[in-house]
């Protein structure tokens, strides 16, 4: 846990560290602005901290009652017997700042603030409010959540500091919803109910003035009644620090599942508009969670599912899923559920294919998808047996079965029963009745939907295969020596390199790079062109000539000295009669690749998350069709060679047409290591691009790169 | 409805047409193979018109019993007191076919045949009893649904000839299930029942040996009890008769949803092994369904939620979505659905957010999404006159509350009675608990899940535009003209066209094409080029050449007689060389066109629905990015032009870089007459492309174009 409640770019002080523990399970809790009324704010509490048996002292505020539905009532918190681990404030947002101030002198430990009024208002008067708040963390160290919030619920102590009338829930309970939301918290809460699912927590965390979404995924990464963490995001505030929580919750083989609205344009405008949060980039976010191994869900159904999905994983699973249906036609419906969420069922091998086919009659399918036909039926240990055939497949990590609670009861208690049962993630849908207390008692996950079954899943697998790749990646020294490099150049008041510059840079980092020499007449021409090698091209180099090809700055496949020396007098003259403005800082020589395929290697910082890197095929490929795939840096050769391999136009690469194939290994080792120094370099740099890398059958070679110093710092 | 209850392709007998009313609106039954256990298949569908209330009268068959559930019960067929309207068979295959001739005798108008053992175990055996069903009803025009199916349900009248067991349900009733499946037919009834949306009736189409999926579609179009049809769809059999089926349910005002599966390469794949249907592309589906206003779903939850919407509509929703909620992060929730939906909200204009914001709080939101905020509980006429602001917008055809029952119970109710309530469909999300009652009687359909009711808007919304462009082409003259031209190529033996008289061809259609002279000297060549306007272009053409570039075949940019003389002789002189074996037809002479952009104008045959068009940028755009647009010929010009524009390359046809725009117009206008030519072509043409069309800024030229005739008919 962080040692202060500051986001970062802020100060810290010296305070205790803020006790979560006190906010999400105290021991006893005070209401200030207690009502008698169960269906008022101030009363829903009290309501339901009674119906779910909490067992810790409550206390009331209110100078109009001794006593508020049962619970002894004192006219201030001075009055109180005994100092209570948390206050809930559901009065206005002036009398709350003044009651916090006083619970804070008593050493009450965590205040929970319903109260609006803060700086959601956008007005100087809820701003300064804000700040207040923040002021009073900052001084004592009290665990605050809100201002404008829903509150916080433990169902598992039954300590409901929250106004949402939360129904009762049946089933083990071992999730937390952390939700940037009320309504949100609401909407998955009723949707996991509906689900089946149980929750033990709900979080809401309202303006975030003192602590945030990442210090909750943090304290449940710790928490031992907890495995998964259900999150509604609209904006992380300090992308390392989540990126840390969110690493340490996986450590510790728990799930966090983030809902991030803000995906399309106009879903990131009302987002803007709703949070007044500083315009991350949607795809960052998406990146992040992917390299910190937080599953993403598209909406609040899948949210809960892929969490439900996470109480019956077996260990990780790595391989795909396999499908058994009585009926064909769930056959084809799910083998396309599972293509179009990324997963195509794998085909089983002949082997396997043959010993389904025993129990299976010639008009069923046995190759993946399963068509056991309505002939199941006839023999309770077909469905136990071919579960178990399925699941000795190296190619199945999840089994997915699908038919009607009445054909499937029986199998599914023999198959809890079979000591051969697979040790791998089990999955009913029953379209037709509700048997899912049955399912689940034989270790079965349970839909009701085969979408749901089949996107839920879909989104888990993508999660451990992303997982698989993740690795921590420590810059090499030669990444570090550059880094030396570029500070050096900024501290000598440089405030972007020249290609040449950039060149050499990149060769420090340990990236090839097309040679390049700037010549300033024919006899320097034709003695680089030989020196360089042959063919060479020639362009000009000129601070006001964007479009070199335009006027004719450009010879390509220039062979021996006599032709160098005409091809430097020709783009000169060219430039001269075409652009006569423009300064000339000369002619640069390189040598003239033809065998390569060029793809471009951007970089972009997100201001929450940092460096990003982004590979393309060149030209209309990522500037029109958008083919390009980021990632947050660093990437590993690993990843980055996926990226490629992802890329729409890979096949460019591949030995398109005949062509040969593009030394792409070497290419993914270029972007790990410019991922890497990116990172290392950190906001030295503004800007970064190698654009083309030319990708040739043996080796790549940055052409040309693009290096901007930042102006601050 | 079609006079025989034969497929294309076989001869028709003049029977009398099957009796589709008898069937699913039968005033008496016969259950043949009748049991007493009403858990077997031949007891439930007697228990169940009990408890269903069929009014109608039920005779069983079994000779082991005078009575069977408290009806009256016959030896055989020949002793029943009356001619009942249908017979439902619940015995096996050989007994069921001889007691559906004993009916068929007897006058019996329909048949339910659950019996399994026939086509479907691909069997000689199996075969040959389906081809003696079909064969009885060809020979009497008994109307025959199954074999091997669920049977059929009618919960209006209580006629439920199916052994399914249907949860009843409650609610109005004007939809038909009719699916090509029995267990998607029940995973679709109890997904409306689950949505609280009303079944009426229930057809279950089996092997579909005589009536199938287009019968009932027809059958329902008429259907005065019917407003929606949901369709699972695993092949359509006839595709002519589907569309005449499916225009017509739509002309009467009504809606056909379909699930049709096989979407992906691996259910594809499922599917064909399922149903060992003929391999029909799964895309002329898409087309197919959209040409005829056909909504699809894609899945089951999807299917019922379209078709629930259906019922709120106010005349065809033409505008886009307004969205209104009580919580910030559901509009940006909702923001995202509907942009990812295909229909990303319209910003209202600024007038009506004038007027929205005396009514929002400042830190709430106006532009659409609206954002209420928690305001909106303080006062119940606010939300009503929101909608009724809202709905005065054109850029709005549907408008989305959103909030808890609790906030809106109140609001619902007002808006129902507001006599300046919006014509518009009216939708509201309600997350937390179960108001579908009260949001019904007000009006509004009900969701309690954001995703569910914006994918459900959205294809609904999708179906409206696409209507709104369709429109029946009839062939010109010119098309007619062309069409005769080709037959009579065909008549004369020809198998193909060669490219100048494809391009004739083509100008007899009305498209225009580069001009070209197949010449044979260089004097010849010379005479084309200045015929022809320079700068020209030579191109050798030998029968044995693919690519002519490589053996340096093709000269371009020749101008004046000298230099097309010397082109004639350097291209024989490099193929002499180069392919020394290859025949040599003569040199092509076409002008230059430098000015177009190259897009490819494809023709593909569906085995199921006929012709289709496609229409793409040329080389990689299309063959390695798959960025292609199809539709079911005939397209208009509307259409077409809106597949260029639906392309992701589309930018390079509207000045991309500085070019000038090409005129798509002019390219959709060729698009639309080829497709017309495809269609009074038939299956005279088995192969048809143009490749390159030359998009010009002013006009549209085909370049080259591949013309095949079919080898039968």
């Amino acid at each position: 846990m962080n040692s202060t409640v500051f986001s970062s770019g802020q100060k810290a002080f010296a305070v205790p560290k803020p006790d979560l523990k006190a906010l999400i399970d105290p021991s006893s809790i005070v209401v200030i602005g207690a009502s008698p009324d169960p269906t008022r704010i101030g009363g829903r509490p009290l309501a339901q901290m009674r119906d779910y048996g909490y067992s810790g002292s409550i206390y009331c505020i209110n100078p109009r009652y001794r006593e508020v539905q049962g619970f002894p009532c004192y006219p201030d918190v001075a009055s109180l017997p005994a100092t209570p681990d948390a206050a809930l404030l559901s009065v206005n947002a002036d009398a709350g700042l003044d009651e916090i101030e006083r619970c804070a002198a008593l050493g009450v430990k965590a205040a929970i603030v319903f109260s609006a009024g803060f700086a959601e208002l956008g007005t100087e008067e809820g701003i300064a409010r804000q700040a207040r708040l923040r002021d009073i963390a900052a001084r004592t160290g009290m665990a605050i959540i809100g201002p404008n919030c829903l509150g916080v619920a433990n169902f598992n102590s039954g300590a409901i500091a929250s106004f949402n009338l939360f129904a009762p829930q049946s089933g083990s309970k071992r999730a937390a919803i952390v939700s940037q939301s009320g309504a949100l918290a609401a909407a998955i809460y009723a949707s996991a109910s509906q689900a089946g699912f149980g929750i033990s927590h709900v979080v809401t965390t309202g303006n975030e003035a003192c602590l945030d979404l990442s210090d909750f995924i943090e304290y449940f990464a710790d928490a031992p009644d907890i495995d998964v963490v259900l999150s509604y995001v609209e904006q992380v505030r300090d992308g390392p620090r989540f990126l840390a929580a969110a690493r340490r919750l996986k450590r510790n083989g728990k799930l966090l599942v983030a809902y991030k609205v803000g995906r399309s344009a106009k879903g990131a405008e009302a987002a803007q508009s709703h949070t007044a949060a500083l315009a991350g980039n949607d795809r960052a976010y998406r990146e992040a969670f992917r390299a910190a191994g937080v599953i993403e869900a598209r909406n609040v159904a899948e949210l809960v599912d892929i969490s439900y999905l996470h109480r019956f994983a077996a260990g990780t699973p790595v391989g795909g899923v396999g499908v058994l249906s009585v009926s064909g036609a769930a056959c084809v419906a799910l083998a396309d559920e599972f293509a179009e969420g990324g997963h195509p069922l794998p085909t089983f091998d002949a082997e396997l294919q043959k010993e389904l086919r025993t129990l299976v009659p010639a008009y069923g399918m046995v190759a993946n998808p399963v068509d056991m036909t309505a002939n199941v039926v006839n023999d309770d240990a077909t469905l136990p047996t071919l579960v178990r055939l399925v699941g000795r497949s190296d190619a199945v990590s999840a089994i997915v079965t699908c038919g009607s609670a009445n054909v499937m009861r029986k199998p599914w208690a023999d198959i809890a029963r079979d000591p051969e049962r697979p040790k791998k993630l089990l999955i009913t849908v029953d379209t037709l009745c509700n048997a899912r207390e049955e399912a689940e008692a034989s270790g079965f996950a349970y839909f009701n939907d085969m979408t749901r079954a089949a996107r839920a899943l879909c989104a888990y697998l993508s999660n451990a295969k992303a997982t698989a790749e993740d690795a921590h990646i420590p810059p090499s020294p030669a990444v570090l020596s550059a880094r030396a490099s570029l500070a050096r150049l900024k501290e000598a008041g440089r405030t972007a390199l020249s290609e040449v510059e950039g060149k050499v840079l990149l060769q420090e980092i340990g990236v090839d790079a097309v040679a390049d020499r700037l010549v300033h007449s024919p006899e320097e021409a034709a003695a680089a062109v030989l020196a360089l090698g042959e063919p060479a091209v020639l362009k000009l180099v000129s601070p006001d000539v964007l479009h070199k090809t335009e006027i004719g700055g450009v010879r390509l496949g220039v062979v021996g000295e006599a032709a160098a020396r005409a091809a430097y007098d020709d783009i000169l003259a060219s430039a001269q009669r075409l652009a006569p403005d423009a300064r000339i800082d000369g002619i640069s020589v390189q040598p003239y690749v033809t065998d390569g395929v060029e793809v471009l290697v951007g970089f972009t910082r997100d201001p929450v998350f940092g460096w990003m890197v982004t590979v393309g095929l060149g030209g209309v490929f990522t500037e029109l069709l958008g083919d390009a795939e980021t990632r947050l840096a660093p990437v590993s050769p690993q990843v980055a060679e996926e990226m490629f391999r992802k890329l729409k136009g890979f096949a460019l690469l591949d030995g398109f047409r005949g062509a040969p194939k593009a030394d792409v290994a070497a290419a993914a080792h270029a972007v790990a290591l410019l991922s890497q120094f990116a990172v290392a370099a950190g906001d030295l740099m503004s800007e970064f691009e190698i654009n083309p890398l030319l990708v040739r059958p043996k080796g790549a070679l940055a052409a040309d790169a693009v290096v901007v110093l930042s102006p601050e710092n």
